[in-house]
């Protein structure tokens, strides 16, 4: 399957149109953006690490049942992905307190969450991702009410399987964020699954092995990147 | 029914022990404050006003099934009411868009909402009330699901009753937020609904007749705080 034009440029991936009109494919970027892209920056081989990363989960996830837009990796840092309408709500799910919910509601970083919240974001730069909820998603015509209960239902089996991958890889998964959309009347997972968009500490020394690493210039970056490659996708790249 | 020993102080008014441990004495005061405490002033009579107006919109809500904590005006300042354990969940009804949604969600104020928005937030100065969802309060605990089930129920019962009280009056009702606590097994309407919590504008002009004159300076804050008591609890005060 070969690249024809581009057909949006966003932070950390390229989206090329294929010959088959169903189809896209995703291309992973090195460049890395925090806080609305008011920091830029780029994490060497990122992209690579982020399509082997992703790759392994969505297989993973689809064996298990969940319905995402993979259908294979062409290279590198290429993916071949089913062409999405995208759902403008983001759904993020929390094992344990970190990032904006600890200033937000006043929670520590580190408490684990029981049950684990799940939480709907407007997908918007010019807003920075304002929390939203359902009673918003049904005014404003966001996604339809059996679209929010695909999304929320399919958040918890996400996190539920994703919490035991992670840990079987001594990987304790503190929270991420997922993107859906709709193919050929379908509610699909789509955009990625990696360290660029999940909150990884590891198990036995508490490490951040993710984004907040760039974030918060703790350095090691390409190392944790990394590593998490090595753990998911066995040794070696 | 006599005051005793204050119990609290809040914003607006100061709650009191009676000799009836189940029953407490609301006392309104004039003080007005904006933004989280930071604007500061009085408005000469509201106290006496949202004592009125809320006692007329309580009686009306009763009589239309909503259980609140309403007991009888007691004077001018003071409500007899029933003894709340506050629910710290706040519930915002919007019909039209205002305030804080419009710069949040990128809406253009005066936007009608159909249906009407339901958010919940948690009650805290500190935080600045943010808003939360039904995960949250269940992760944290801040109120039953039983609990948030009825307050979603009787935020839009409420509602409903409210635009059609105000629009009778010539008035929109545009938002609002309520308290709940809980009496004796029952969750009950707490606080006041007066023009500090609610946002009204004249049906004729789209004039504003609330809380937002005192925030943004407005001018005729006093003058318009009478007109809506006028306007539901008859002429003269």
């Amino acid at each position: 399957m070969k690249r024809l034009e581009q057909l949006y440029e966003g932070k950390a991936k390229i989206i090329y149109a294929t010959e088959n009109p169903d189809l896209v494919i995703q291309y992973f970027k090195d460049d890395a953006t925090a806080f609305d892209g008011v920091k830029k920056g780029t994490i060497v081989d990122k992209g690579v690490i982020n399509n082997q990363v992703s790759t392994k989960i969505f297989q993973y996830l689809e064996e298990n049942g969940v319905k995402t837009h993979f259908v294979e990796q062409l290279s590198d840092r290429e993916m071949l992905v089913k062409k999405l309408d995208i759902i403008m709500v983001e759904v993020v799910l929390r094992n344990v307190a970190a990032g904006s919910i600890c200033k937000r509601l006043g929670i520590e970083e580190g408490k684990q969450l029981e049950p684990p919240t799940l939480e709907f974001f407007y997908k918007s730069d010019e807003l920075h991702d304002p929390m939203i909820n359902d009673s918003h998603i049904k005014t404003f015509n966001w996604a339809t009410e059996k679209e929010v209960e695909i999304l929320r239902a399919q958040g918890k089996k996400v996190n539920e399987l994703m919490v035991a991958f992670f840990k079987q890889r001594g990987i304790r998964l503190v929270d991420f964020k997922l993107e859906f959309g709709r193919h050929k009347g379908e509610v699909l997972l789509g955009d990625e699954i990696s360290p660029d968009g999940c909150r990884l500490w590891d198990m036995a020394t508490g490490e951040k092995m993710d984004k907040d690493r760039f974030r918060f210039s703790l350095g090691n970056v390409e190392e944790k990147y990394q590593e998490v490659y090595n753990l998911v996708c066995g040794q070696g790249k």
